[in-house]
């Protein structure tokens, strides 16, 4: 059932390494199937339910990826996505043949035209990007994987929207008996699930963040998930946006490695708090590749 | 002995295949140590002689290599390079603890200045970047690796500059028993190997071509790369400059991999010559991914 999903790509690059003054072991997940890690949660979820239809809200890259694990199942999906979404992002979704359902968000939240859709087909199950049992155990098979690197990391850093991957990472390595730190990466301005830890249950951002790491603008973390993180995270490293972009320039020129800006927070997190990690041998997750040709373009040159 | 050469990264992208109509696994020589196949030679080459002083002429790739090769085995490393250099790729020999004499290519030609050097110090080695049996036994370990992977390609497309390693990605694959055929793909606008196979002789570029695939831009194929490559390719595809673009393009934004415009040649012979290539399991063999932020920015947006 997970040969659609492809192993990680683990990455050493030595002038990286000689950048940051640490030892790192790259698991990138930018080769993943449909270019994030999100394929191993929706390859999970799809072929879980029995569900013939699945209908998601989503503008990213969990989009793409359950439209892509429908297709290969044969089940039909819908894309709830907001009509000003970039066109890049509209096509990537119907690439795979999914149904993509355009919304004024200034008339119907996301969740609203879900719900709408799901009255109109009430065979469909409905797909959250992080808070469904399905998307944490598709996501614990990463976990599973770098819980075989060798030699083991003592330390996985790893990208925290709504905490579905970190969740996921965390329950894979606990499956694996492996008990290395899990340490949360977020951007400092979508904080949410750092200023959850600190107070010991979740907390939520009033809107949705707009952090250059378009993958973790989320308003908290998943019902789901917050248990996961706040016994399985050793702690949660806040990442500036100058160092989000620092570090997706790092990749680009010391390890020749094409990062969306969400995909950089691990390594970004190595920038923001750097004694954390010294003398320690550090897994950082980059988390997908996806990003807008010019978006990326300013990025390396900026 | 081989401790320091990483695997190559075997990548499967389903997205590029689909825009290719071809099955492809890429073999990427991208996360190889000084971010490039050319450390393989140079590994090899500075294990192989007993000299404790190597000196080459490279304004490129081979010189990293060179030098990286040469910090671990503690020998001294001189880089010759032109004074007007990009002071990035000085830079990025000198990292590597290596010496760079800059000169003036008006006045010396770079051979000259390299014999001169050795005339100062005849206890160093004059390493070419492809002429030279250290660096085609270098190479081979690509070819051995590309014999084991599975399924097993039915064409390997190689670059082709000076034919260091297309000549050792074939001399690597006969040792192992593989015979797949090999493809090489060279710039149409220094089709020097390509005119050389249908003469049945090495042909001369009258200068250095000025191709955007700056690995390639070489006068002719070697000496001790011609037998080679004359008895192991099955032919050679010229690529044009929009198609190596292209191909970078596609890497970009279809596979997540980062390439220089060098490493696009072997995606850029499948868009230069689909028909020969149709139905035919193929390995394109991408050889580095070192380049320049601002030339790359400008390409993925062109």
């Amino acid at each position: 059932m997970s040969g659609y999903v492809r192993p990680t790509t683990v990455i050493h690059s030595s002038r990286l390494n000689a950048l940051l003054g640490q030892e790192v072991v790259i698991a990138s997940e930018t080769f993943q199937e449909t270019g994030s890690f999100k394929f191993r949660a929706t390859w999970n979820l799809v072929n879980q339910v029995p569900h013939p239809a699945v209908i998601a809200a989503s503008s990213g890259n969990f989009g793409q990826a359950l439209a892509r694990a429908c297709q290969l199942t044969g089940k039909s999906c819908t894309v709830v996505m907001p009509e000003t979404s970039a066109k890049v992002k509209i096509e990537a979704v119907r690439r795979y043949g999914a149904r993509v359902d355009l919304i004024n968000t200034e008339t119907i939240s996301r969740a609203d035209r879900v719900a709408e859709l799901q009255q109109e087909d009430p065979s469909a199950y409905i797909a959250s990007a992080y808070d469904d049992e399905h998307v944490i155990r598709g996501n614990a098979t990463l976990g599973r994987e770098l819980a075989r690197l060798d030699p083991l990391p003592d330390v996985v850093v790893v990208p925290i929207g709504g905490g579905g991957l970190a969740s996921g990472v965390i329950t894979g390595l606990n499956e694996a008996g492996a008990n290395m730190e899990v340490v949360g990466a977020e951007p400092a301005l979508a904080n949410d699930a750092a200023r959850s830890l600190r107070a010991g249950e979740i907390v939520r951002n009033l809107s949705e963040p707009q952090t250059i790491a378009d993958g973790a603008r989320t308003v908290s973390v998943g019902m789901l998930n917050w248990p996961i993180l706040s016994r399985g995270l050793a702690g949660i490293v806040e990442v500036s946006e100058e160092q989000i972009c620092q570090a997706l320039r790092l990749l680009f020129s010391a390890a020749n490695v094409k990062v969306e800006p969400t995909g950089a927070l691990s390594i970004g997190a190595l920038l923001a708090d750097p004694e954390r990690f010294r003398g320690r041998r550090v897994c950082c997750v980059l988390s997908g590749g996806n990003v807008d040709p010019d978006l990326y373009a300013r990025l390396i040159t900026g």
